[in-house]
């Protein structure tokens, strides 16, 4: 018996991506060894490798300005790496701090010493909403935003506006190919697999190759993202089980009707959960109704200790990690695009009753 | 039907483990959900990692004042780390060059523009053996070496001797965990986990906590040791599976009678092939005889269209991955840990028919 796994990441999987990881898990197709014992150099890992790479820019509707690159060391690294490359000593990085993980990559900047501009925050109320409006600093080396917080639960319904020589680079960790999107408005996406698309263990990181024209000289090797680019994101051995496994979650996604089917089916699950946080007075969600993640869902009942009941009731009747993050306490559903309806549906239906016996 | 798998890594893996995963694939232990899908908070989770981080530590031999990580970006983000942490601006690095990694190393040094000293190098006769003698610069932040030389098939028989207050370091990617060692002469061991112990995805790093006094400050969150020293190496979401699966591996060891068992499985599987070597006059060698490799064995052929014949005629009898690195060309077996002794038999054998029938 499967669970229902609300895991705010890692995350769960599509079940057929891992029948058929299964089934290969001793010799895929059939060669006689697991593509955990392959050569990252082989000819079966090079057409995984590329399979995956491929896939994820054409579900973005992305063109060869682009390349993907699977990368290691999580959105954390990425953190690091991105003002290492592209805040160049006389430009100023530009961030909108939307809570925790921006505030993360915030403080990397100030540890590398690098100038920073908050172009705009909603820590006045808390996090609890998406900034509307920014100011930019004079001389940005680029503005820089989370797309979805995941301890939040606030999301980005639209791309920011800003000027078109001013790169746009955005953690995408949480909602990346949860919904279509206009990808070409940024310059950077990254994010950890382990949410959306795949196991942990791999950094997906889509960039416009122009954007290498601003890159500061002396990177060291791992840091330098050409290095990785020339190598056709293979410079050293990489998570190729977990690349693989991306792959074919991201067929998967392909098969359900790419990221129009994904936002279809991410909306009507969010529906489930949302509708009874707004009839109800028992749960309360939040986040401003205009910012409320399609992903991440956290709301509270009435006393903490009804939300321990809640939470080892739910675990009880196979619905998993709904705890809230232990930043912020409550409780918090995940819907990653590979939870399946029936567990949105199940839980809503199990939230209902929960209610009933203990208002 | 599995085949025989000598790629010098990702390499095989016991296929007992593979089974057990495999079985495990859908539901761990009955939980009902995937490791692949497993929150690294979970306590599942956590006991897997400190499982496999407190089994490393007792297969070395060490206590407490060490520590297991496993970390991401494979050695060639150590190359980077490690200096960076352990060597102030008045120290010198000191490294003994033995080819390929050790000089990835060193170019990282370089690239950081810290001080370096090479404290003695065999590229005087190409990489073909190690050196006995070394002389440390004024003022060393530590010694660094490659405990075994993957492409060239060398490898360090003893620990080097110098001075307790220098700091040892070392790169143990192609051979950790193959044979018993002194690990306490060392400070700092580092290594892909996808040789000898797992698959792509994993860095294995034992540091001693007393190291730490030597750090440089100011140090960027991801790239400081503390860091994930303090959250018990899951400061951000950790490489779960590949852990998952190393913790399969080192108890297979512990199984298979610990490192003296995986040392006299070692030298017996080397054997098979080295005493070809010695015996014909048709495959040489290229390593001298005292310093060579239990784990890679490079040889060559007459010509190198035999070799390629060699190689193709091999795969076609279900022994794959016999190709040399590309920059050194020939031939080359890696027999680590995991490799059955039927391959090295069936691969002893097939080197004598081939022999008799191409001399």
């Amino acid at each position: 018996m499967r669970v229902h796994n609300f895991s705010a990441g890692p995350a769960v999987l599509p079940e057929e991506v891992l029948k058929e990881a299964q089934e290969e898990l001793l010799s895929y197709q059939g060669i006689g060894l697991s593509v955990l014992e392959m050569s990252h150099r082989s000819a079966e890992f090079k057409e995984i490798m590329e399979d995956a790479r491929n896939r994820t820019l054409k579900l973005m509707g992305l063109g060869d300005d682009y390349t993907t690159l699977f990368l290691q060391g999580g959105a954390s690294l990425q953190f690091y790496m991105i003002p290492l490359n592209f805040c160049p000593e006389d430009k100023v990085v530009n961030m909108i701090d939307t809570g925790a993980w921006s505030s993360k990559a915030i403080k990397e900047i100030k540890l590398l010493n690098k100038k920073l501009h908050i172009a705009a925050s909603s820590e006045d109320k808390n996090f609890t909403y998406i900034p509307k409006e920014w100011k930019l600093s004079e001389n940005p080396a680029y503005l820089h935003i989370t797309t979805n917080n995941t301890i939040r639960g606030t999301e980005w319904k639209t791309d920011p506006d800003i000027p078109d020589n001013i790169p746009l680079i955005a953690d995408m960790s949480s909602n990346f190919l949860s919904k279509p999107l206009d990808f070409s408005k940024y310059d950077l996406i990254y994010g950890g697999a382990q949410k959306n698309i795949g196991p942990a263990g791999a950094t997906f990181v889509i960039i416009k190759k122009s954007l290498l024209e601003k890159q500061n000289p002396g990177m060291s090797t791992m840091m330098d993202y050409n290095t990785h680019i020339k190598k056709d994101s293979a410079f050293n051995t990489p998570p190729c089980f977990a690349i693989y496994i991306i792959g074919k979650v991201l067929k998967w996604i392909e098969d359900n009707g790419g990221l129009e089917g994904m936002k279809k089916r991410n909306e009507e699950k969010a529906d489930y959960i949302y509708n009874i946080l707004d009839e109800s007075d028992f749960y309360q969600g939040t986040v401003v109704p205009e910012d409320r993640s399609m992903m991440n869902i956290p709301f509270r009942l009435p006393t903490e200790e009804l939300e321990k009941k809640f939470i080892a009731e739910a675990a009880d009747n196979g619905m998993l990690t709904l705890k809230g993050h232990r930043s912020v306490g409550g409780c918090r559903a995940s819907l990653y695009n590979s939870l399946p309806m029936q567990a949105a549906q199940d839980l809503a239906e199990f939230m209902q009753k929960f209610e009933k016996k203990n208002k």
